[in-house]
């Protein structure tokens, strides 16, 4: 990997809860092995991230040439801003053989903008960990946020050995690493991340609607605390998230609709086997 | 309460997850001073109860007169049983001054059968604790079910005093208990637990439609797993279930298709503000 016999010098830009605790993650494992550069425009978060003594340099742009000269560049910022970054990245004079990498939630449109503006000799390795939680800002980072958790490479430009060492770097930081097409991807966490998020934030948009926060508070069982945390999540991220993956998530909520139709049907017909047929999964387990 | 100073009779009717960790919670706390009568139609129910040591008498009915003695019958069976249970109950000769209660997850048709149908002279007062699992059965009945969890009064025949016997119980069981109307809390439960199972099961019915059980083992992160728990509950249960609180459930269903439609409207229209005000919730948190 490069930079594995002298320092590894990485940049980060964007240092929300994502990419301050890569930057934690980083600094614990790899510890004098490695020099971080942190690249975030809020002067609050550069604030912030000054207090933890890890970064070799912090900064709201690449002024002193100091992400330029990196090995790899992290790009944490949230998704409707990678592109702006990466055509940032572009315009620079990036060292040949580094790589621009990411930790975007969708993994389609960020490729395909990877492959179009991205200059040769700079590998594009599009990642996505499956990490997070319903708070953000790098007062949230966490140096264990990572550990025990899937990320996912999808969609490499340029070399194989690129992608290795992504996957070695996130490995180390306790991941399980898996590999998928960015389509794929994306299919995938339409179903099992996005439509979650659809059906949390209604949920709750619903009880908060028609019953009080007493009553929710005094009520409330497992079976809904379980399923309004997630809705605590930030709707402006979660806004562009759903835009970046806007095809799939159609084609979902419109099933969705279908599923609820036939169960509204069902339960009109005061029909219990009706009931059961709606509701069933494909494994069913009765 | 009944019994205090002598020892207290109780019955349980239905020895599934809720009647049998009735049972043990009963015999944990009262000890000696208690004598429970188990009644469940399913004779290797009554094996495993009988395995337990804490009943004076089991049986698949009341033959024996047993339940006619009890200062208290406790109605543990699904909610499309109960009104048979209390029909059945409302033939015996039950104490004057005896209570019938229940564990049912909607009340407002139990209350009324329960007025209907039980003699004069013995109480009612509907039940519901807050507590179960996607787990069902007496072989995985706890003794510590309800501690800590909620208890709901809803719905009392006959004197007071009866409903503050209740309380007393399932206070000593470690429960928080709140009393409020049928219809409310039928209007509650429709929010807080009925439609968050619709939208599990539905979840976990696009999920497995549309991948396959490895990928989603292989992808699905915290906020699938929280939606997805609760879908393993029993489907036939909860057909009843929601069938007991049909025209609640309905208009639940038709505020959430338009929720949908909102959101699907605004993400075709590749709006953001648009879609934050789809998501929203009352109390926004932007």
């Amino acid at each position: 990997m490069p930079g594995e016999k002298k320092s590894l010098v990485v940049a980060i830009v964007g240092l929300g809860l994502i990419g301050g605790s890569l930057a934690l993650s980083l600094k614990k494992v790899f510890k004098k092995r490695i020099q971080i550069i942190g690249i975030d425009k809020d002067k609050k978060t550069l604030t912030k991230a000054r207090k933890t003594k890890i970064f070799t340099y912090l900064g709201k742009n690449d002024k002193n040439n100091k992400v330029e000269k990196s090995d790899i560049v992290f790009v944490c910022v949230t998704i409707d801003q990678i592109p702006k970054i990466l055509a940032s990245l572009s315009k620079l004079k990036l060292r040949k053989g580094s790589i621009v990498t990411d930790t975007g939630s969708t993994k389609h449109t960020i490729f395909e903008e990877a492959k179009k503006i991205l200059p040769k000799g700079v590998n594009f390795v599009g990642g996505h960990p499956i990490a997070g939680t319903e708070k953000s800002g790098f007062e949230n980072a966490n140096p264990s946020l990572f550990y025990g958790r899937i990320f996912v490479i999808s969609g490499i430009v340029g070399s194989k050995k690129s992608s290795k060492t992504i996957e070695k770097i996130w490995k180390k930081l306790g991941c399980n690493v898996v590999t998928v097409s960015p389509k794929e991807h994306d299919r995938i966490f339409s179903y099992l991340s996005h439509l979650p998020h659809v059906l949390s934030f209604g949920l709750d948009k619903l009880t908060t609607y028609h019953l009080s926060r007493k009553t929710i508070r005094s009520y409330g069982g497992t079976s809904y605390k379980d399923y309004s945390r997630i809705s605590a999540s930030s709707k402006s991220l979660w806004s562009e998230i759903f835009l970046s993956n806007q095809n799939n998530l159609l084609n979902n909520i419109k099933s969705f609709k279908t599923y609820l139709t036939q169960l509204e049907d069902a339960l009109t017909k005061e029909s219990k086997p009706k009931i059961i047929s709606a509701i069933k999964s494909k494994a069913a387990r009765a």
